[in-house]
């Protein structure tokens, strides 16, 4: 029996990258001709065969949907994948998932093995690093091959496709001006690096609440975390050098980091700071003081991602149709850990 | 072009379980001679195939692992996954995720899905409900069929094949016995009804410290926990009516909220009560008390799970040699929430 190989030990055999492997068996004018003509002949001779996702679709009857998420280990992501198990269930559609990892190679490795045949069409968050190379060719491939594809929450402007998302700005503007409101003066934010959509978007709302109450931005009040592993490190140096009386945080983890910090330096949540977090998480709610936070409904976005894409599936007139996105209203959940 | 039935929709129509449709496309002696007639003259004339385990085995080559989990808004499982991932990629294989959701009929048609040329092997934590049916039958065929499977935390002594497990009984007993050790005298358990195998080995290890510190049981300070929604009000309503001053609880969500009831009362941890949990997850470390707990090393799992398949996938001459299961030891992780 004859090996099969994969796109990444070709991109290994031949010591070039897996987006150039992928690209050039599609041949993309962005590789040279001569690089194209070398990884068109080695796949030949060692028989790869291409997703094909044009068969695929004429057979299209695996009553199954593809997900593909950055990270599993993650509350927000869990959830998106329990609304769309189900209305998928509801719908008599299988789910099968696989993880990206945030990386980009694994990302169109995956689409490559779903769209083989074991799907008909895609739910997907992409990967930090997709976001940072700006690579979407293999999002591209299977849009332009007509395979239905819906993106959530980490979607990319440039595809043309259905998303599902939430007003990420509006949501993190509605948790600024709350401090705001609650007398807070100097607001300060602890957010991600901005190659991050959503921690980008979330960053936006904090100045838009900022500048509509005339407040000036003082940017030594932001923390953009760059290491994720380091991030309780970060935030705790940055607040022993601030004095801040309310903080906007754009995920749970560095709100929950954020009260600890400020509550070693004695001070008390939310009498003296107040902290806003962003997504609903388990810990949000069961943490001591419980956080007030932005609520991202995971599980709604996940059955309006369903939901679209099992239409697209099911009314094949609609394929050509006007993309959809769908916006996702964010609340504010008030708990303990802002002023009442 | 004919439309291909599922098992769920040939079930539906002649009104009987997916089970028994299971069971009787494989002639198996538990469904009546006349049901299994019906029930094949119906998949015939739909052309309904029966996943065909034997062909996908000649051609193994996928080069992926199919693994099926209970639930996905769980961090032990995410661990897990997190594991298997890792170890997978390492080897070049990849990993696709299905959830029963703790159905018995979602976990028989994710393999069914799977098993169907997708996949070159299992790795499964079964679902709640086919504890508590004790249908193994999807189990055992694959098995009988020779594909590779391994099963981790809740297990099936029935089944032959490879599994990974943790000293449920043991971590439990050292629990229990640290309480003791701390001064404990009026120790209660917070578990779960005895069909989940991983609650009965827990409550088993309660037992034992117990008896080997000769303390006489008192049925009176043991809590199954029936409904999962309301074990927050279980847990309270119990505790209302109890003295206790040590508290063991079979996982870290039990555990938060006796926490929050015991310091409801007036009480507090750990002062006057101590109280222990099991898993590791984020709740656990973040909470204040942080909660001493029984670690799982889920990810530890995980990786030793896929090293147990990717080794019988690839060596042939072990497929039939004797299964192996591996024990992940247990650790005591202690912090705030009990006396030091």
């Amino acid at each position: 029996m004859k090996k099969k190989l994969t796109l990444k030990q070709i991109a290994r055999e031949l010591d070039v990258s897996v987006s150039t492997v992928s690209k050039a068996l599609r041949d993309s004018a962005e590789i040279s001709e001569d690089t194209r003509q070398k990884i068109k002949a080695f796949a030949k001779l060692y028989n790869y065969k291409p997703n094909n996702i044009a068969l695929s679709l004429k057979n299209r009857k695996t009553k199954t949907i593809g997900v593909i998420i950055p990270e599993i280990v993650h509350h927000f992501f869990t959830t998106v994948i329990s609304g769309i198990e189900q209305v998928a269930n509801e719908r008599g559609y299988h789910v099968i998932i696989c993880m990206s990892n945030n990386s980009f190679d694994k990302e169109v490795i995956n689409m490559e093995l779903l769209a083989n045949g074991s799907t008909d069409g895609f739910i997907i968050s992409v990967a930090k690093e997709t976001q940072q190379k700006q690579d979407y060719h293999h999002l591209n491939e299977v849009v332009n091959q007509g395979m239905p594809l819906v993106m959530f929450d980490r979607v990319i402007d440039e595809i043309n496709c259905d998303k599902v998302i939430i007003d990420d700005t509006i949501g993190a503007k509605k948790a600024v001006q709350k401090l705001i409101d609650l007398g807070s003066k100097n607001i300060g934010i602890i957010t991600t690096v901005d190659y991050v959509s959503v921690g980008k978007l979330r960053t936006e709302g904090y100045y838009k609440a900022l500048r509509e109450n005339n407040i000036e931005v003082n940017e030594d009040l932001i923390l953009r975390v760059e290491d994720f592993d380091r991030s309780e490190e970060e935030i705790k140096a940055f607040l022993s050098q601030r004095k801040v009386d309310g903080l906007f945080a754009v995920n749970e983890h560095f709100a929950i980091y954020a009260i600890k910090a400020v509550q070693e330096q004695g001070l008390k949540v939310p009498e003296d700071v107040s902290v806003i977090g962003f997504t609903d998480g388990e810990l949000s709610k069961q943490f001591m003081p419980s956080l007030t936070t932005v609520s991202q409904h995971g599980a709604e976005m996940g059955a309006q991602a369903a939901r679209l894409l099992i239409r697209k599936l099911e009314n094949t007139e609609m394929e050509e149709g006007p993309h959809q996105t769908i916006i996702i209203e964010t609340g504010l959940v008030e708990r303990n850990s802002t002023k009442h």
